[in-house]
């Protein structure tokens, strides 16, 4: 393969019109071959296509060679996505963040695989309204990243996830045809959804060059509570309770005990160091609607032993009040500095029975075990902080991590709510879904990749892999 | 193939251990061999399942001998999805109502596949939850025919479709094997969305044998309104007002003028006939929210020209108002006897232009098209009345439909927005999704249903087929 790079260097160069956006430096290089994950893998080309035909050019120089190709925004994947780990065209989208259209008509946006996330939003906030899914990493990470990955959020709870906002793509596909898919309607049942079926493949089954993503009315007001809880599992309760109320919250999100002292030694917030569990609630909707709603949270946190809910009086309160939530990651990052982030899921009634087997992890393999994250949707963040340069420790973690994804499963809910799969959890796929799930997935793979062109190595276990959480 | 039947019959009594539900009679055959579209086709042998292994023997059997398997639950398909066309086996799931669980805690229903879909949502009332989806058909279709055909319905507008309430789905492959899609958890990310690709799917990919449903809070109230329009395209204007002020009304629907007459000859509801359109608005929530909204509502439609502005009073007058858009249908069969209920769909900024192109169509080929539907998400109905035994006028319906097609495809639509592919639409594919676009979708089907078995003759266009409304 490597006798070609020379060639395929020098037609992409041709294709692109421009050598400035297809590198081959050892720097640079070096720059893409990690993200937010675990591993380093170095590619041998790295391109930064501007527009379609160009993504096309290089899908079609890469079938030919039998070279991956592999989609990246800015590298925020928690599961490895953008990792080269065959080598290959790493197709760097950044800067293609040139289209960004609001049709409040339409109630739709049209957008280019580089556009952050966030400036979505943003604009469509000139226009009353909101583009809903909030990932974390939303002020860093590129639309394009987030529809390989499906990216998720706290405002999953109320709104759904990515996927729920996309009506139709413009995707490459592995023998280098672009194909429009779904369209700007609301609803469309012209055949197989190739919309959401692409939505989440990670980059496995082609390559995504322009999204149009449903906007929804911007709500009129936000209103939020902070509840205490001295048992963890009453936490569970609060938000069944909640729900059943008639009352969807746009956020339910959860902070354990450790999570609270991490941030409470790292910003003296003045949080309670001694309860169990943290919720934090956010309604939106119409002021008096949410006004009369909150009351009634109050009431149903209370009658399942809440010690106490503080209601933010206003948006500077509210603001005080999430801040909280907002620092666990910096602040758990301050203990130890390898966080593992983890994001198994499971059905919203299994929430105490998860805690509950969190916390035997947590003492069996003595590890550093935080959790907090999307409890309203059952979506767990169990973060593991440890140091990688210990190795005894690591391997503490990973069988930890494995149990994690076990514990998960076995109640009835999945290893990834929204981090994807990737590269670190492809050894546990047929865990979940059995050899003969996993097959049909394999079917749809080989039949739009039968190069194996697309990301190679993800999803998909190959033979005798392990689960690693290492950089070497 | 026919040597085989009666080796498949006897294999399929002792599969089912009652022959009581393997049916081979010829009035039996004849019963299955229309439904709520065009057109008569026999089936083979028909059977009866109520239990997945039953599925899996059927298909093994379908699979062993290269015979047809057409899924159907009550056969209220306006598309053809559940007509034999190339014979076989039809399955008909109607007895197989037997599971209807709510799990409050989690917000999910399981069901059979051959449950009524209203009485999921008459279930989930009960637990103050709601099952959003509410196809017209809902109170005699079942959820496995709204599961393969996607349904969606006038609640579309602020809820979404079938597909945005599947969590998970068990289904049964072509070779016979049952896997495990989705689960119970709101957000996962494990692989490829299999769920969503087969919700819509026809029947075409696999067999549903169960489906996990998500639920949300049910609304405390609703409130409705008529809104009177001199011009059509006002109608359209109030949509997008609305729409843009934050308001998502749980419902909008529109009726034309031709729909109004229909609906007055037929009952005497007292409503104007000299409008041009009626738009009838449910807004749904907080009872506080509501009652401001709908004073919003009704400034925004007066600002854009509305007649006026009905407001039910209550639950009553809401029903009352709601009976004009109901008794559409049967008024308008008592024009002519044979109804084509197209639902092609359009960006909602489009649905002025759509208004135009139909009203040209109508003139063009002379034929009485009357229009109601889900204006609000741009999912109108263009219904043609005609009588089936007038061979001239049949095929001027033809060509309206045709064009009707080209249309809504012209303005960035879609030939289906929530009836399906099916038989009927399956000529026009290409001209929607292009070679390559349906290409794909073609690789999908071969991969997962090798030897065409499942559903045979549907979605995907035969070589020379051409769009005919005929029964013979």
């Amino acid at each position: 393969m490597n006798g070609h790079i020379e060639v395929i260097v020098e037609k992409l160069i041709e294709a692109f019109g421009d050598s400035s956006r297809v590198l081959t430096e050892v720097q640079d290089l070096y720059s893409y071959s990690f993200d937010a994950s675990f591993g380093i893998y170095k590619p041998e080309i790295i391109c930064q296509p501007i527009a379609t035909d160009e993504v096309v050019e290089l899908i079609k120089l890469a079938a030919q060679y039998k070279i991956p190709v592999v989609a990246r925004g800015t590298g925020t994947s928690l599961s490895g996505g953008p990792l080269p780990v065959k080598g290959g065209i790493v197709v760097d989208f950044s800067l293609w963040d040139t289209k960004l259209e609001i049709h409040p008509d339409d109630l739709i946006a049209v957008v280019s695989p580089g556009v952050i996330t966030s400036k979505i939003n943003d604009k469509a906030i000139e226009f009353g309204l909101m583009y809903p899914p909030d990932p974390s990493s939303a002020h860093v990470s590129t639309i394009g990243g987030n529809l390989a990955e499906n990216a998720g959020g706290p405002r999953g709870l109320k709104y759904g996830v990515t996927k729920d906002y996309v009506l139709g793509l413009e995707v490459v596909t592995a023998e280098g045809k672009v194909i429009r898919t779904g369209g700007r309607t609301m609803k469309n049942v012209t055949g197989y959804d190739l919309t959401k079926l692409i939505v989440g493949s990670e980059g496995t089954l082609c390559i995504i060059t322009e999204a149009t993503l449903r906007l929804v009315p911007r709500p009129l007001a936000t209103k939020t509570a902070m509840v205490l809880f001295d048992e963890i599992v009453d936490s569970g309760h609060a938000i069944s309770k909640v729900l059943r109320s008639g009352i969807m919250p746009a956020k339910m999100e959860i902070m354990d005990r450790h999570s609270i002292i991490a941030v409470e030694e790292y910003a003296s917030l003045g949080l309670p160091i001694d309860v169990e569990a943290i919720l934090l609630i956010e309604l939106d909707g119409h002021h008096q609607a949410i006004n009369e709603e909150m009351i009634r949270v109050e009431e149903a946190c209370m009658s399942v032993n809440a010690r106490s809910v503080i209601v933010a009086k206003d948006d500077r309160e509210a603001e005080q009040l999430w801040q909280a939530r907002r620092l666990v990651s910096p602040a758990i990052v301050k203990i130890k500095p390898t966080k593992i982030s983890e994001d198994a899921t499971v059905p919203r009634s299994k929430i105490p029975e998860m805690f509950q087997r969190l916390k035997e992890i947590r003492e069996k393999y003595n590890v550093h075990l935080v959790v907090f994250g999307h409890a309203g949707d059952g979506n767990l963040h169990p973060n593991i902080i440890a140091d990688q340069r210990d190795e005894e420790e690591m391997h503490r973690v990973e069988q930890a991590v494995e149990e994690i994804f076990e514990a998960a499963v076995s109640l009835g809910g999945t290893l990834s709510g929204e981090h994807g799969i990737g590269l670190m959890k492809s050894p546990f796929m047929e865990m979940e879904l059995g050899k003969d799930g996993l097959h049909m997935m394999k079917l749809i793979k080989d039949a739009w990749d039968p190069q194996n062109i697309l990301n190679p190595g993800k999803i998909f276990p190959e033979p005798g892999q392990r689960f690693v959480l290492r950089n070497d």
